[in-house]
């Protein structure tokens, strides 16, 4: 564990989705605080469904055909002549080139197993795994580094190639590294001008005064 | 937005899932504060999927009837007398007496709308918002407030009530206020002898290195 020391609000700021990383190298200590960081996470009724498995040493070639077919079916939906050719020139994905590689699943309990607060949704396991996957990511940014989530991804491929259990819900996989550049503090989709990001919490959030 | 300092895993460590809140209001600063840092988020595609709804306001007995109703349901499926005697006794909710009640949920575009990175799974969406959970979470915690997510309730019925486009998918109802105590630093599943959480992240992270 090391002592670096961020202000919550300031990790939260720098956090960027990163898809440009530098050859160097993750110390091991700060990908296992960030792991230390993402087990403190809240879960549904105490369940702790999280599951990361370090997949860095994989062939790369062979996660990016997987990437790369489902950004072709992707683009396959895309009608606008104009924002294909934009989607096309996107950088989606740091599976190449991030030094470590971790593929997020979120268990689910046996059936006869009760977990509490899963009668509204049994999603709320995934939810869960969400929270732990961003106290990584804020703790991966507080000590310099930083991750991007790809989810473009045949996860249920994914998930047979790693033979994991039928219960094992994939989410994805987190690349992690040094970042290359931090986009100018803004979303990288935002200054590739695909789509701008809403900044007021108007836009987000409302009184409900009224019971119907 | 106040000048309040914290280590980012300092409030990563101190985060309680709280259920016992004070009478104290939550200033509108700090609220508004929090809203800031959800939205902030990572979001799958920019798509910033989130929505709150405040409804403090609201007739609290007719939401503490939505969770004791599931609650019951739940109660229903545990078939251990000495698990339903402990279940029985465990308080759930802050639903009645948190300060301030705001209502989640996760916005899925039409579905002529392409978004970037849900072609996996499009409740990456709601993947989200659970992350904007997290950040408004851990900000609450970095200004001595806390919040307990509650998800023991008939969501549909709720997202009837407030009348939201079936486009919205409900996550359940976050309560907000100081927290009447931060139950000795545990998780408070695991203070009320329902279930240990795991320490170690040998229970969580493996590495894989044989590719299928």
């Amino acid at each position: 564990m090391q002592d670096s020391y961020i202000d919550l609000h300031e990790a939260i700021l720098k956090r960027r989705d990163t898809r440009h990383f530098t050859a160097e190298k993750v110390p091991e200590a700060t990908l296992l605080k960030a792991l230390e960081a993402a087990i403190q996470a809240p879960s549904v009724g105490l369940s702790q469904p999280w599951r990361f498995i370090d997949i860095s040493s994989w062939d790369r070639q062979k996660l990016t055909d997987n990437f790369q077919e489902q950004r072709f079916r992707a683009e396959a939906q895309i009608s606008d002549p104009n924002q294909l050719a934009t989607h096309k020139q996107l950088k989606l994905s740091g599976i190449i080139e991030a030094p470590i590689l971790l593929a997020v699943y979120c268990e689910y309990p046996e059936i006869e197993t009760y977990t509490i607060g899963t009668i509204g949704n049994p999603r709320a396991l995934e939810w869960s795994c969400a929270c732990a996957i961003q106290n990584l990511w804020l703790s991966l940014t507080s000590e310099g580094f930083g991750a991007g989530w790809v989810s473009i991804l045949d996860l249920a491929k994914l998930a047979r190639q790693m033979a994991v259990s039928d219960r094992w819900e994939p989410l994805g996989i987190i690349c992690i590294g040094r970042p290359a550049t931090n986009y100018g503090g803004r979303p990288m989709l935002e200054v590739a001008q695909w789509r701008n990001a809403k900044k007021n919490i108007e836009n987000f959030y409302w009184r409900h005064s009224t019971e119907q």
